[in-house]
């Protein structure tokens, strides 16, 4: 029998409750969605509590989830994900950071925070990190490595022996204040000696970094300077994620631009492209992520495009906004199908729900759409919150990719 | 209130998906059911996954399911099952080996393969098994018992002390090379203690058999004598596993044919029953299954009516042959119902998908029927794939026989 393509499409924070400036209906039921509709017609609808019913999933939770892993048993924080989604490696026992380019002076002796992001705009990055690789490349015995992700953030890697992630920010987290001491969350010779090293980088980087050439070229500009690092959120990668190749035999590849969503993706085992253009935001190049899937799916198995503007204008309450981004995953749907219909089982998902009446994640079921030609369709021909109530599909988020690798026919049997 | 009897008809395989040439039909849609169907119009249909939404059951794992087990928690391999399907008598400890009579000749000093089923057709084989049990029932300090189960094959126990079944095969799965040398797959004293037996049995049994009257006989008719016995697939039974008995309070009895279904039904406490004329395969007699479940429902609680012909036909491609077993098991429930309707809780299902168009297991989930006249009906009245989107139950395996004996009213209180 002939294997299939798996093609996995998640709207971040697509699903919705009735909108009052929408007469009561949803960004999914409002938006203009004939591709989706369609799949939905020749394909099943149903509910999917993408953790738990009720339990609002992380974006990180939600795509463990949605790759197959149960959150509850994988899921050990953030830190990890957000490094390996910027380009770094990540061993068992290294501990990653998320990091702050920010703005210091020197008062009394201390360092005060002036700014805790530089301005944000930090377009000398890439050339700051590169110093810092150069010169802040070891601490005691342990290897320190820098990353830039987007304006003014960082990811910040530990490896080698003996690390925590037990340990508290030097980020003070509020302006004004002097940068804080790490101290050990537990009494541990691991987290002293990670608290050390924790300080030791975000001191010498403000030695690195004061008399920086392009730091003083923004003085010069009248711009804060990046002048230091500010580290929190410490996460130790423990343990060594299942890969997809070797759950179900499959080659992945991941579309989008959001750290933390490919930081998921990378640690089981996709590749990672983030095509020109591409910026986790309602003004991506959704169309640009459309045509690097049907690329890759020539060399791939799996194709994944993850969408953030849904998300992105949910948390702002941009309502239109979150009606035109649910427009632009029909397109990508669509512009997809054109290639691979008949070829491929289609997954259509948000990771969540973010109501725009509460702004944040939700745990409400969301509406899933499973469409492959090996499937009997179900009778519902639509695909939003209050048609997935009518449909058949009643699964957990880890049960999706098995269905997918079920009816593309790559499924191994377990027992005799 | 009334206790009410349990039937469970299991239909091996009998899932499917819509076939090109039945119209884009699956069999159960195609074929005249109308026992089936009046079972779905006066009870509830619906969708079971029977492992895992997915997940393409062994036909092991998914009895075990059937029967109310965690095929996670309590599989541990064919083995065991195989044996237990074919009479054979399992302590936790012992190991079981699948066998075949094979037919070597002496080359060099050298056993070499000439036929590893000699001639399959082995009519001497209970003689022979007889003969073996005689002079070959101790190797070391271990017993080891013979047992015949079809045609060329065998089940072979060892039961002692200090087993493994981490040794390899001393078959060595190819006509033309010598007898494999079975050897310790961990370097432990049980791996290389059950290693020696394994070989000891090989030899010996060569010795035993290569002049045996019926061989002689064998030889003189231009027939491969069966004078070796080759081993293969050694599996240990680990836990005992929980027995209806112990589960449900009930006592349940088996009828089919093929021993790895009827091992697993042994393992949970079934007693096994083989109708003359049921082979396992598509010309089988289910009249008589039909005739032995109604004579054993007069002694035992619970009757488990397995039909293999379905799956036999689906991994062979023979779309008339399927359709012909759906109806072979709708004669089966209406036979049985003649005698026992309102009498009993019945269940119809597949133990799992085998879809002509595939001819492998897969893991769509399966429609399910539950008929009992304690429970309310749902509105669909027909039990085929397509409607079972519509109806009402959404369940795993391991529920089924959880509501049956509740609707049989047998059910135990959890908690007070």
């Amino acid at each position: 029998m002939r294997k299939l393509k798996l093609v996995l499409l998640v709207g971040d924070g697509m699903g919705d409750r009735p909108v009052p400036s929408l007469g009561n209906k949803t960004p999914l039921e409002v938006a203009s969605t004939p591709n989706l509709d369609e799949m939905a017609r020749r394909g099943r609808v149903g509910l999917m509590d993408v953790i738990a019913p009720g339990v609002p999933p992380g974006s990180d939770t939600a795509h463990l989830a949605l790759f197959g892993l149960d959150p509850f048993e994988w899921y050990e924080g953030r830190g990890p994900f957000e490094a390996l989604g910027v380009g770094a490696e990540l061993d068992q026992g290294d501990v990653a950071l998320r990091g702050n380019f920010a703005t210091v002076k020197e008062e009394n002796g201390k360092l005060i925070v002036v700014d805790r992001r530089a301005g944000r705009k930090v377009p000398e990055a890439e050339e700051l990190v590169k110093t810092l690789n150069e010169k802040l490349n070891k601490v005691k015995d342990v290897e320190v490595r820098f990353y830039h992700a987007t304006e003014h953030r960082l990811a910040v890697v530990l490896h080698g022996p003996g690390l925590s992630d037990e340990v508290s920010d030097t980020d003070p987290h509020e302006v004004g204040k002097p940068v804080a001491l790490s101290k050990p969350l537990k009494d541990t010779p691991e987290a002293k000696k990670t608290a050390e090293i924790l300080n030791e980088i975000t001191l010498k980087s403000y030695e690195i970094l004061k008399d920086h050439p392009a730091n003083l070229e923004r003085v010069k500009r009248g711009l804060p300077p990046a002048n230091i690092v500010l580290l929190r959120g410490a996460g130790m990668m423990r343990k060594r994620l299942p890969k997809l190749q070797e759950l179900f035999g499959i080659r992945a590849a991941a579309v989008g631009a959001t750290a933390l969503v490919l930081g998921v993706a990378k640690a089981v085992g996709m590749d990672i492209y983030v095509p020109k253009g591409a910026t986790g935001g309602i003004d991506t190049d959704y169309r640009a992520k459309a045509r690097e899937a049907v690329k890759l799916l020539e060399d791939y198995d799996m194709v994944f495009v993850h969408l953030k503007g849904t998300d992105a204008a949910s948390h702002d309450g941009l309502v239109e906004e979150k009606v035109r981004m649910v427009e632009a995953l029909d397109y990508i749907a669509g512009y997809i199908m054109d290639y691979y219909d008949g070829e491929a089982v289609f997954a259509v998902t948000p990771d969540h729900a973010t109501p725009l009446t509460v702004k944040e994640h939700t745990g409400d079921p969301v509406p899933v759409l499973l469409y492959a030609p090996t499937q009997i369709p179900d009778e519902v021909g639509e695909y939003n919150e209050r048609s997935a109530i009518k449909g058949s599909l009643r699964i957990r988020g880890k049960d999706l990719i098995r269905l997918m690798v079920n009816y593309a026919n790559r499924a191994k049997k377990f027992g005799a």
